[in-house]
């Protein structure tokens, strides 16, 4: 028999409303230390325990989370770190962290973004920053506030062992968040990364008033293209008919609430995109994915239409009735094997 | 050179409104003759162009697709047979073919569901009618009247070869409608039969105001489920993420057409299966195929928990409450090879 074992220090970086909420769920299960920039947030959270400026006074956290904004405390007690830092500010904190994280804690990545400039995976940016340990990622059709709320939800969790991976779902999981597994990094990296700039996709046809049939045609074909990229960079095929891929585009294309839908259907309104950026207070990852999906495309000789109408639009004047012609031109072939569109 | 083909006469079984829908777009590509029961229908769509029974005024067939009450005709004419009756008839009009259609000539399923009684797939009451007989089938996300009304849509052409595969979707694509192809006769048409009961699933959850995160949970884990089982069958797993799986899945789960979808909402909302199926002038397919689903899950051992807990609420008495309890009782595990929800 198995002797008891200490509970492992569960710490996530960063306050934002995804990293609050991990932050959450992960406290009913094991102790949890939040660290945030703002005092504010860190007293919120210990005291009221909300995040008010992220979820708003509805959503109340577990009483058990406590937040710091003293970065060493947070990094010290680490045997999990979950980085619920966004993609521009994650290899600076990682950079702080690897003075004091003892070796081996796994490093969990909430970010669905590449490093700009790099264009790598949040898992590579800790293999390279900390080497020597299990860096993964928790992904999939997670909209803060509804999980915050209580309503039924789930997640992949992708670590290089399955074995970990499992072990370390059950910090992430409770009734109502189901996590599941996979040794597929590199898949629920890309899936997360590439679904935005398809649901720009999918957002131009709302604005054209296309039908059911076609949003399904559009995002069934999405998710292929979507594989033959993630494939060819090393990821496998079924994780992007999965939570992390299929899952989370059907939520960021049909919620209203989504950022890169959002953009899509201004731009078929014939909004410059400039305009839109501007009028939104935070950034679609799909506006800056869809030219990298271009370079990888060239890097990897793929053919990818929907993403290459996207970046059309985005950054070379198209419309989006070009776009839309662009794509019915193709002559469709095999479904799983074809080339194209 | 080839020397220039004659082209084939297309003959599409059946007067309902997916029929009608895939023999006016046939029409536009080889001569295409439409048998139908009813001589009201036959003259409407010779002399109006229209399927006002089915397809209402607004949607105008091609000018050059000509309909025949006349049974011998028709399956004199037949280079290529598309069966558009539904699957009660199904048996009973292909052994009246029998006698009078001439050898190899490729027979084309619309149907999406199983023969009653037997749980063959209509490809199989092909081969077993009409033996030596290439048998597929179409299916996709496809809402005749959309499709009708000219909005883009998609479906896959499935025949054991895939030369022929292509050869015969050249006959049923136009720029509006895309065809892809695949060999997969199997996975496609168990998608179609499959779908169904998953989207009284989703129905159900509509019903309990689940969230989007929700929504996308029990659509992603319905591809997965679905995927189990056709392989099981003989199905490829990469149909079950195209056109006829999720790409059919998310139409029919957010259409507000969609009848199996209603009886999901209704069953939710605590009425009874009988008077619900009394209330709808159609029959929700999903309603007999989640009996036979389990039948399936039997017989190749696998546990389909979607499936049951639709079963249980339609065929024993559980509540859609019961039903979302059991499906978060379950624990979730590896992704892809996970046996549970």
């Amino acid at each position: 028999m198995a002797a008891a074992l200490r509970e492992p220090n569960v710490v996530v970086l960063g306050g934002g409303s995804w990293g609050t909420t991990v932050a959450s769920i992960c406290a009913r299960r094991a102790p949890t230390l939040q660290w945030v920039r703002s005092e504010a947030t860190a007293k919120d959270i210990n005291e009221n325990h909300r995040n008010t400026r992220y979820l708003g006074k509805d959503v109340v956290l577990s009483e058990t989370l406590h937040a710091t904004t003293d970065f060493s405390e947070a990094a010290n007690a680490a045997d999990v770190v979950v980085m619920g830092v966004p993609s521009h500010g994650f290899r600076d904190v990682l950079t702080e962290l690897a003075a004091e994280l003892r070796p081996w804690v796994p490093v969990v990545s909430l970010v669905k973004g590449l490093e700009q400039g790099t264009n790598m995976r949040m898992s590579q940016v800790i293999e390279e920053v900390l080497p020597g340990h299990p860096a993964g990622i928790l992904a999939g059709p997670n909209i803060a506030r509804e999980v915050g709320e209580g309503y039924a939800a789930a997640a992949v969790l992708a670590m290089p062992d399955s074995h970990l991976a499992a072990h370390l779902a059950q910090l992430f999981s409770t009734r109502r968040f189901r996590v599941y597994t996979t040794d597929d990094v590199i898949g629920v990296e890309m899936a997360g990364a590439l679904k935005n700039v398809y649901a720009i996709a999918v957002g131009m046809g709302y604005s054209l008033g296309i039908g059911e049939n076609t949003r399904a045609l559009v995002m069934a074909r999405s998710v292929r293209e979507m594989s033959k990229l993630g494939e060819a960079m090393g990821g496998q095929r079924d994780t992007f008919a999965g939570l992390a891929g299929m899952g989370d585009l059907i939520v960021t294309c049909t919620s209203q609430r989504s950022r890169n839908r959002h953009v899509g259907e201004q731009l078929g309104a014939g909004k410059p995109i400039d305009e839109i950026i501007k009028s939104m207070n935070q950034v679609a990852e799909g506006v800056k994915a869809a030219s990298v999906i271009m370079e990888f495309a060239d890097e990897y000789g793929l053919n990818m239409p929907i993403a290459r109408e996207v970046d059309a639009v985005i950054n070379h004047g198209a419309t989006v009735e070009d776009a839309y012609r662009g794509l019915t031109a193709e002559r469709p072939g095999h479904e799983v094997h074809g080339a194209g569109f």
